[in-house]
C-alpha cells in the first residue's frame, strides 16, 4: 500500500471542459491507475448521466469530484502544477517530455501537493491556465497529429505517473520450471535414435541437423514438462515405423 | 521519417468489438502515436457515423480498416503478434509488462509484420484468440479496478510503440541563453548596494541574506534576459527611496 501513497497527493484538474462524457471518460483512467482526486474547474455542463455511464465503475471518482469556479481555487493547496500541453512550440517556457518529467511528479509529493492541469477539449490550456504552472508537460505525438482526446490525455498521464511510482505490477504466472542440460541433452538423444531408425537421418551424412535441432531448442527455452511431452511423441512415432 | 517506418508494420487488431464507438476512438489514438493499419475482426456492428464522429481527425484510419470475418485472418500475415490482457493470473503462458515487450514488437519489424491484439470490451480476449497470439501482455493498472475503456488501452499501446519507436519528439523551444557567472555577480552586488541604501541589510551583521540570496539564485537558473530585468527592477525601487 505504500507506492500508493504518492498517487493519493497528486489531483486531476480539468479546466473548462465542454463533454460532459469525457470528465466521466476520464475518471475511469485515472481510477484505472490508482488516482482518485479530481478536480472540475467550470466545466460547461455539470457531470451527469452521460459521465456517470463513461465513468463506468469509476462512478465514485466521479462523485466527489470538487467543482471549483476558477484554476487559482484549484490550485490553492498545490505545491507544483503541470500543464499539459500539445503545443509547445509558441510556448513562452520549454515544455518537456511527460515521461521524462513524471518522476519529479512523484518525488515531489514528498514535499507538498500536486495537481496535473488539462485545457478544454478544442483550445487546451490558455497562456493565463499555463502561467499558473510551474511546469509545461507534452506528451510527445505525431505532429501531423498530435490531438489526444482528452481523457485519452489523461490515461496516459496517470498511466506514466503509476509507472514512475511503481504502483502496480502485471500479475506473474508461478514461475516456469525450465528444463535442465541434462534433460536437453537426453531429449536430442532420443531424437536422434529415433530419425537415425526411421531413415530420416543417415549415419554416414548426417549434415547440419543436430546443429539446427540445438539451436532451435535453445531458442525454445523448453519446461521441464514439455521436454517429457516431446519424448512421449517421439517415442510414439518411433513405434508406428 | 525513417524512426516512422516500424509504425506502419504494426496493425492495431480489434476483436469482436461491441461498441462502434470505440472502434473510431481507437483510430483517433493510433493516428495520434504515427500507426494507421486498424484490422477490424468481427466486430458486432460496422463503423459508421459514431465511429467517425469519435475517430476526429483520424477518418481516414477508419475508412482504410480491414474487416475480416476470423482472428486467423487477421494474423495470416503476422509473424509476431501481442494479444493484451488484463486477466494474467489464471493464463497458461505468463503476461508480460507491455513497457517491458514494446521493444521487442518494434525490433521484430526488421523480420517480418507485427499485430497488436485486443479482445472485446467486455470479455477480453477468449483463450482462444489468445493462443493464435505468440506473446502476451499486459498494462499495469490498479488490480482494485484494472478495466481501462477499450480504446484507452490502444492509446496507451501505442503510446508505448512511438516512444520505444523514438518516432516523435516533443517540440523544443529555443534552447535558453543562461546567465553567466559574471552576470550573477554584478546582480548580488547591485542588489546588496541597493539593501545597504535602503537600510533592509546592516553592514554591521548582514546574517545570511548573500547566502540565502545565492541558494535561490542557483535554483533558478537565471536567462541573461531575465538578470537584465532584475536589474531594472531594482534599480527602479532602490530610485524611489
Amino acid at each position: 500500500m505504500k507506492a500508493k501513497l504518492p498517487l493519493s497527493r497528486i489531483a486531476v484538474v480539468l479546466s473548462r471542459t465542454s463533454h460532459p462524457g469525457n470528465i466521466g471518460a476520464a475518471a475511469r483512467a485515472m481510477k484505472t491507475m490508482g488516482l482518485r482526486d479530481l478536480v472540475l474547474v467550470a466545466p460547461r455542463h455539470a457531470p451527469g448521466a452521460e459521465a456517470v455511464a463513461l465513468a463506468a465503475g469509476a462512478a465514485d471518482v466521479l462523485e466527489q469530484a470538487r467543482v471549483l469556479p476558477t484554476l487559482a481555487e484549484a490550485l490553492a493547496d498545490r505545491a507544483l502544477a503541470f500543464g499539459f500541453s500539445a503545443r509547445g512550440r509558441d510556448l513562452s517556457h520549454p515544455a518537456r517530455d511527460w515521461r521524462a518529467a513524471a518522476p519529479e511528479a512523484i518525488a515531489a509529493t514528498g514535499e507538498g501537493l500536486v495537481a496535473l492541469v488539462f485545457g478544454n477539449e478544442t483550445s487546451g490550456l490558455s497562456n493565463d491556465e499555463l502561467l499558473s504552472c510551474q511546469r509545461l508537460v507534452s506528451i510527445p505525438a505525431d505532429p501531423g497529429y498530435p490531438s489526444l482526446n482528452l481523457a485519452a490525455a489523461v490515461q496516459v498521464a496517470c498511466y506514466e505517473l503509476s509507472l514512475a511510482a511503481s504502483a502496480f505490477r502485471v500479475p506473474q504466472r508461478a514461475p516456469r520450471a525450465l528444463a535442465t542440460g541434462a534433460e536437453l541433452e537426453r531429449l536430442h538423444a532420443r531424437l536422434r535414435e529415433a530419425l537415425l531408425g526411421s531413415g530420416y537421418l543417415d549415419p554416414a551424412e548426417p549434415g547440419r541437423l543436430d546443429e539446427r535441432m540445438r539451436r532451435l531448442a535453445a531458442r525454445l527455452a523448453l519446461e521441464t514438462e514439455e521436454v517429457a511431452i516431446l519424448h512421449g511423441m517421439i517415442a510414439s512415432l518411433a513405434r508406428r515405423q
